[in-house]
């Protein structure tokens, strides 16, 4: 690519470009996009010159970071209504039995998402998708799970592959109606369990979005034994299988998504020490998601240094979701990684970027900087990639690249 | 004042007053500012016509909620450096010591403070209280205590005047000298201590900025007897009195701040159920800062049912500073309050706002919104004010006014 002309050129450049488990930084580098890929990157002072007048458009950066744009990889920000009241009852001291006896809980979710209109789904996620690109972010998995009857979970997923026509990142939708059993299945749960793999996968699979299957496997959702078929049938399918495991108890959850060649295990806080190695044995990711470790005030928090020293691959997400987790905020979920969980800085950037793409087995063509990858690119005023975990304050973006192509997403500056 | 005409008329507004120790939420309301005061407010059905017509401009809010401007009662933002090195090294495992041998700690931002210009330090506290009006706020408390020396404290105390000169927020300058033993008075304390008694606060006092004085009392800095001398001291010298008190062991700070008639006793973790009585009968409020307890991962938290049963006024603040709060998003300190020390939404919001307003003794000049108050407001895209304490993304803040004016400061839309 690097003989015909670049498209733009970015100078003055602080590269962090997440490759071999590091930073990777480049300092005083320049990166050039052709075709919406990168098609040069290194230090400024290794450019061609003829190559750099060939450049149809060269940005000076001013020294400013470049990151690979984020990716979030476990999300849930379809969804209708929001959970504020939930949120105030708990504080005033009412009982989850008390807050769901009010109309509260996760099943309103799926009272108020049905009750959407794919319009207003969409306008709604649209605006959540906004602000996680205020953070730089540029690709985001869309998890369904409110819907929980066919025509909903469609819905949902139709909603998450129609995001990018509004906002400037794509998106991997994953098909989550094993997330809860719907009221109407009430002490009828074999009956969904049915409708799910005979019905609702299948009709995914036709209408085509979907590119990852996932099972909530926990006393309260679903049994080990439900999420093996669920994730059986999806992977046998041809879909990438995902795993909520092990955020509540001990469910053996990181062993069943190694024994199911699952791409990752999420959550993780009652990961077993044989379901580390189980994880590591088999190549699935970690994902940690600290914020709803948080706002669920968890005592406990995943097996970061047995993992680490596993050398199992940790993801960071935001698990954005009405419920347990009603974060869009990058910064904070980094913050959280470092303080709740312990990751150094390094590790939860590398869980935002490189492992990310790991986990919706994009690897090959996002998630770091490197010559052929997407052109997907994030610029921040900070002194160092650190800062992104450290100071808690507006966003430091200052631009955001998609596909080789400033989006315009701007950032209040904070001065 | 609602005789003459308007400057300002801001309609169809959901205002949230924060009187009477609640939200004293009025639907569908009207507010009005003359000579940069809140000239009328009230539902706006009963806008009396010919003063409609008499306002200079008509603001239409589109139902969006309208709060007081924040206040945020205790910051630590004037300061050189950054800590996100210290940061960094804690995460990789590095013990305190171990961080202070490699030149970090707070004397690394003293050293960093007394370097750096007064320009260099306006200029980063103006970036820095820039990012509390993206979160509404238009009043903010900063205390000295990186200087600990005569000129330094008194630099930072002029810096902390200077601020609204460059951003639409009052300040309210704290003298801290008493926050940490400089390094070339290491052995020396007593000759420290009184540098404070016979120097720093004198020439402060002729400086006239400071309104206030505080002291960090704990085993690691000032013990109750020299924290009550300053105190007595400051407070002699017309100056509100303000406690660092029990935030790592309890020393009867809680205690001494009522003893002592100060306005504050600040984080209380280890408050004991005798302060909170203290301070009930005394009248001292409680200042909360749940960023410095997050982010040192305090395991406790102040005893906020105690204070809440025995009348105390909560507020709740940033406590921004370079290594144990390095936050200056509101919206976190919010949720933080909520999930970390259990305040209720409610509770959290007044205590940005009315009760932080007691704090810094202008509890007749803003923090509510009523006839006669200061016109600092804050509009919010939000469905409930109980919502900034629980979404975080964006700032959702769509307009911040002071003194009546609007001021131009915006944050990005989440669409």
């Amino acid at each position: 690519m690097s003989e015909a002309g670049w498209d733009r050129l970015w100078t003055g450049v602080q590269l962090a470009t997440m490759t071999d488990r590091s930073l990777g930084v480049i300092r005083d580098g320049a990166i050039a996009s052709a075709g919406g890929r990168i098609a040069w990157m290194g230090r400024e002072a290794d450019l061609p010159p003829e190559q750099r007048r060939r450049a149809a458009e060269i940005i000076p950066c001013g020294g400013a970071w470049m990151t690979p744009g984020l990716i979030d990889c476990h999300t849930h920000i379809v969804f209708g209504g929001d959970r504020s009241g939930d949120f105030r009852r708990r504080l005033h001291g009412e009982s989850y039995a008390e807050i769901a006896r009010a109309g509260g809980g996760i099943l309103s979710t799926v009272r108020a998402t049905r009750r959407a209109s794919n319009e207003e789904l969409l306008r709604r996620t649209a605006a959540r998708g906004r602000e996680l690109g205020a953070w730089g972010v540029t690709t985001i998995e869309i998890k369904s799970g409110y819907g929980l009857d066919l025509e909903t979970e469609l819905r949902m997923l139709e909603v998450a592959a129609t995001l990018p026509r509004l906002i400037p990142a794509d998106t991997s939708p994953t098909l989550l109606a094993a997330h809860a059993v719907p009221p109407e299945y009430a002490g009828r749960r074999r009956d969904y369990f049915r409708l799910i793999l005979d019905e609702i996968l299948p009709a995914a699979r036709e209408q085509g979005h979907a590119t990852a299957i996932d099972a909530f496997c926990e006393d309260i959702a679903f049994t080990p034994a439900e999420a093996r078929a669920v994730l059986e049938a999806g992977i046998d399918a041809g879909l990438h299988g995902r795993l909520h495991a092990d955020q509540l108890s001990d469910l053996g959850g990181g062993a069943l998504a190694a024994a199911m060649g699952a791409r990752s295990a999420d959550h993780l806080e009652y990961l077993s020490a044989a379901g580390v190695q189980a994880m590591a044995a088999a190549g699935v990711c970690a994902v940690l998601l600290p914020g709803a470790a948080y706002t669920l005030g968890a005592d406990r928090a995943p097996p970061v240094r047995a993992l680490r020293r596993a050398g199992v691959t940790m993801a960071v997400a935001t698990d954005a979701n009405p419920g347990s987790s009603p974060i869009t905020n990058v910064g904070m979920i980094l913050n959280l990684a470092c303080i709740r969980f312990g990751l150094t800085p390094e590790e939860a950037l590398l869980g935002f970027t490189s492992a990310a793409a790991r986990v919706l087995g994009l690897e090959n063509d996002r998630g770091t900087l490197e010559p052929g990858k997407r052109a997907d690119l994030a610029l921040w005023r900070v002194g160092h990639p650190v800062e992104l975990c450290y100071w808690m304050g507006t966003s430091p973006l200052t631009s955001l690249v998609k596909d080789g192509v400033p989006t315009g997403t701007t950032v209040s500056p904070p001065g």
